[in-house]
């Protein structure tokens, strides 16, 4: 029998595939790949930064000692000494939880996806900030639910926004150096927003990438802390160590782990052996308390040098706020300027960002746009941000008056 | 604030997870944990027949050589010289691919569970093999569609069966030396089926995790090679190099390789690339070329061992038939046993196995297990199949009469 030439396509999609797109910061991503762009677009942490030493002999280590339980299959709950490590180190910072009550996962973003299938289906609310994490948007949409845009003021969320979305099957929280926005929630906010959550019962997903990069002190401690029995935690290697190994975590309060797992037991049986044992490996050597206080120094240099770049190089009329920790600051243009508008140029100019507008599930602010400060050096930084500096101030001089004004 | 003292918990879950069930082989899996038991139970490669030295290299080199690029952040589509080398692979095997089909996946569950995500929903059908794997029975229900069981022959489905499911999002068949029942399909069975299923225009999804380990000849070639616009076709490292990595790829025609490549952004970004990279450098290296050849005389060498034991010492009225290939003796008690009923007592006894039941999507066959050939050594596979056999005799002694001639 030869290959049918052309036939007509049988495929009957899932009606889910017609609200699924392709990531717009992966699309960019791909168009700064271009020779000559300077990327402030990407979350990528800095790869110089990666413990590669520290890997590297963890990684012999795993293949001399345990070679063949490594490159076995393994249980879905995870590595279980790894998922004792997990719940020490967030005892540490007044999380108690039971080991028992972690999954380890490919990453945070599949922590999402299982959230999604775990919690919704076809028409059922999830609450979100105002902006929040695209990838969680693309994780839930897959789960056709409706997204109920949280109202916020410049601490956050706010709880009566929050009280407001009650009946919603969840609320997709991100208290640390909130990606896209950098901002961290303060411990009165968390109080505030935990009392209304439990007050109407509104089961609360906490997601939690960047709490290990801050600068000045730690964050406050989490939600979940505040209200273990209503809050599915997230949390993540790939910002603290390197997030090529896909390596993350739920945490469930008792009542849903089970349902949790076999989620997970569907999705690819485990997550690998091999990597969860390196990251053991990793972590038990207290790697991360060396590398983490270099890290956030190199990072908080980072963000001063794009602060002092933005300060000298944006046009009248932009407007952030250094974040405190994270990878990110949050730009807001003049008005009469379009960010997903401009990029085009930018990138023909050489520099990319990411737009804002895809980080919002509601109305969206196309004035806002995200630039990471992690992933090039500072010298690079100030020249991209220079660069930045004179697309904006062209487009603001083409602007009409009128434009200017009525903006 | 204090944390909350046992509130009730306000979880409200997606309806789908009243579907999901524990995996009965991993709840299984435990049990055979106990000491003492011999398990013919788990679908577990024998471990020291890893290429461990030369996953040793490859990770060395890898670290050495492309450290930060392996670390880091990467593409959803998966490593481009790892895309290449499978579609290069798939091409010797009669299947011409390019490596923009090629999605490479957290092993071959993952695929499956993207595959649901395509093509499922509530109330959509899919059709599969009776018995079929239980691993996608798991992955599709998830996405709540209805479970058509195909009729079956001797030598597999038929293909008025696959006629009959026209209508079906899709058809999920084994070709080769199918998880459980060992089954290859003829070539002639493939004409038929794929025939049968583009004259109705019922699309394919085609697992194909054990075709390397044939034992006299390699299978035909894949349904994939005879209708690509009409084939998802599942590849997996597991079972030729090492499950723990978790690696695997789909196939998919281009009409439907975006909407697959979006689910998987949403599902977890992008698999490990730290593993991809492991996996090329290995593979390019010529090692599944020098590998394979001893892997398959290795697993022929226990499918006879098996084979002989269980001529040995089953009692009669046991029925079963060699495979060809891959792991999985698929064994028919007498008339009057209960596989899932005898197992307590067999794992009592030590010996555990695979109660065929959860693997058929309809009507189960209550007499029927499943026994890996590949996970203990000769002896081992002896004493086992010994203790079997005295657990079956001993369970056919105390059956009356009446229920052996009725039954």
């Amino acid at each position: 029998m030869t290959p049918s030439a052309d036939p007509t396509p049988p495929w009957t999609l899932a009606a889910r595939t017609g609200r699924m797109n392709p990531s717009v910061i992966r699309e960019i991503l791909k168009l700064t790949e271009q020779p000559g762009v300077l990327s402030l677009a990407g979350g990528l942490p800095a790869a110089d930064g990666f413990p590669v030493e520290a890997l590297r002999a963890a990684t012999a280590r795993v293949l001399r000692d345990t070679p063949r339980e490594a490159l076995q299959y393994a249980t879905s709950e995870g590595h279980g000494p790894l998922r004792e490590w997990i719940a020490a180190h967030l005892a540490a910072e007044g999380l108690a939880v039971e080991p028992g009550q972690v999954l380890v996962t490919a990453g945070s973003q599949q922590g999402l996806d299982l959230v999604g299938k775990l919690l919704l289906e076809a028409g059922s609310r999830v609450a979100v900030e105002t902006p929040t994490y695209l990838g969680a948007l693309q994780a839930f949409t897959a789960y056709e639910p409706q997204f109920v845009a949280l109202d916020g003021d410049a601490a956050g969320p706010t709880s009566a926004s929050l009280a407001a979305a009650a009946g919603a099957r969840c609320a997709y929280l991100l208290p640390n150096f909130q990606n896209p926005t950098g901002r961290v929630l303060s411990a009165a906010r968390r109080d505030a927003l935990v009392e209304a959550a439990e007050r109407v019962g509104l089961p609360l997903v906490e997601d939690n990438p960047y709490g290990e990069l801050w600068f000045g002190a730690p964050p406050p401690a989490p939600l979940a802390a505040r209200w273990p029995a209503g809050t599915l935690y997230l949390g993540s290697f790939s910002k603290v160590l390197a997030p090529g190994l896909r390596l993350g975590y739920v945490v469930a309060p008792k009542a849903v782990f089970p349902k949790l797992l076999q989620a997970k037991q569907a999705a690819d049986l485990h997550t690998s052996g091999f990597s969860q044992r390196i990251v053991h490996a990793v972590v038990q050597d207290g790697v991360l308390e060396r590398h983490l206080p270099a890290l956030r120094a190199r990072y908080a240099a980072q963000r001063d040098a794009m602060a002092a770049a933005l300060a000298r190089h944006l046009p009248a009329g932009c407007d952030w706020q250094p974040p405190q920790g994270g990878m990110f600051f949050w730009l807001r243009l003049p008005a009469g300027l379009d960010a997903m508008a401009l990029l085009p140029r930018a990138v023909a100019a050489g520099v990319a960002y990411v737009p804002g507008a895809p980080f919002f599930a509601g109305a969206a602010d196309v004035r806002a746009l995200r630039l990471s400060f992690v992933t090039l050096a500072p010298a690079d930084l100030e020249r991209a941000v220079a660069v930045l500096g004179q697309v904006l101030a062209a487009a603001l001089a083409e602007l009409a008056p009128a434009d200017r004004r009525v903006a």
